[in-house]
């Protein structure tokens, strides 16, 4: 089956582009520079459900996008995580954090109400995260 | 400088034992299947801290760990967290959920109180745990 984007993911994100194994969505919430991962393979939920050079490529791709996110926000803490509860399609959140931000020191999920960006903060976000992570337009 | 393991880790958890590269601790609370793994490696905060090769064998201990908990408590979901907000110190979280667990489908961070092991339940979880990570006693 060809890999179909969950629409809930799809509906709290805006689009990034492809790396070689991953979908890279931005949270649709401008309070935290949050990069979500998508691995384009049907039916994954765990990462232990990708082959074994799949997890290395995803190693390599969180690498490049927490290297992307602190350059892109400098922040005090990167925070990465696969969790999954309430979608089930594998996906992994790249987080830069801040010690002054809506949620710290607490994980990010389910602290307040998201602030989407605007038509216009959004399309700068996105050009800046596709030179960052080296993708073509 | 040698390793030394944060005390903060060192009080909310059981040792478990060393896997190649890191040192797999059980969480002292009894509510959640948790294993949390520390690379042996001093000062290292975030995942892109780590050399590649070790980023990539420490993906190959999550996923040893993760088919550990998976045998050990049959979860319905797994959740894998490197975050760090409150202790600095690099350390990878790998945990059993269950859609009845006390804090699904929220993450487990900052829910309710823990619940310690008995020192006989400790013994039974480490001892069936070392035998399904393959540390030898």
């Amino acid at each position: 089956m060809p890999f179909e984007l969950d629409p809930r993911l799809a509906a709290d994100t805006i689009p990034v582009g492809n790396l070689p194994l991953t979908l890279a969505l931005l949270m649709n919430d401008s309070r935290f520079p949050w990069i979500i991962l998508v691995p384009r393979i049907d039916g994954a939920r765990d990462l232990i459900d990708l082959t074994y050079d799949d997890q290395v490529c995803l190693v390599g791709e969180i690498g490049t996008t927490s290297r992307a996110l602190r350059e892109h926000a400098n922040p005090d803490k990167l925070n990465v995580a696969a969790l999954g509860n309430m979608v089930p399609q594998l996906h992994v959140h790249v987080i830069a954090r801040q010690t002054t931000d809506a949620a710290w020191p607490a994980p990010v999920w389910g602290v307040g109400t998201a602030t989407p960006y605007t038509d216009e903060e959004a399309t700068v976000q996105v050009k800046a995260l596709t030179e960052k992570l080296g993708i073509s337009a």
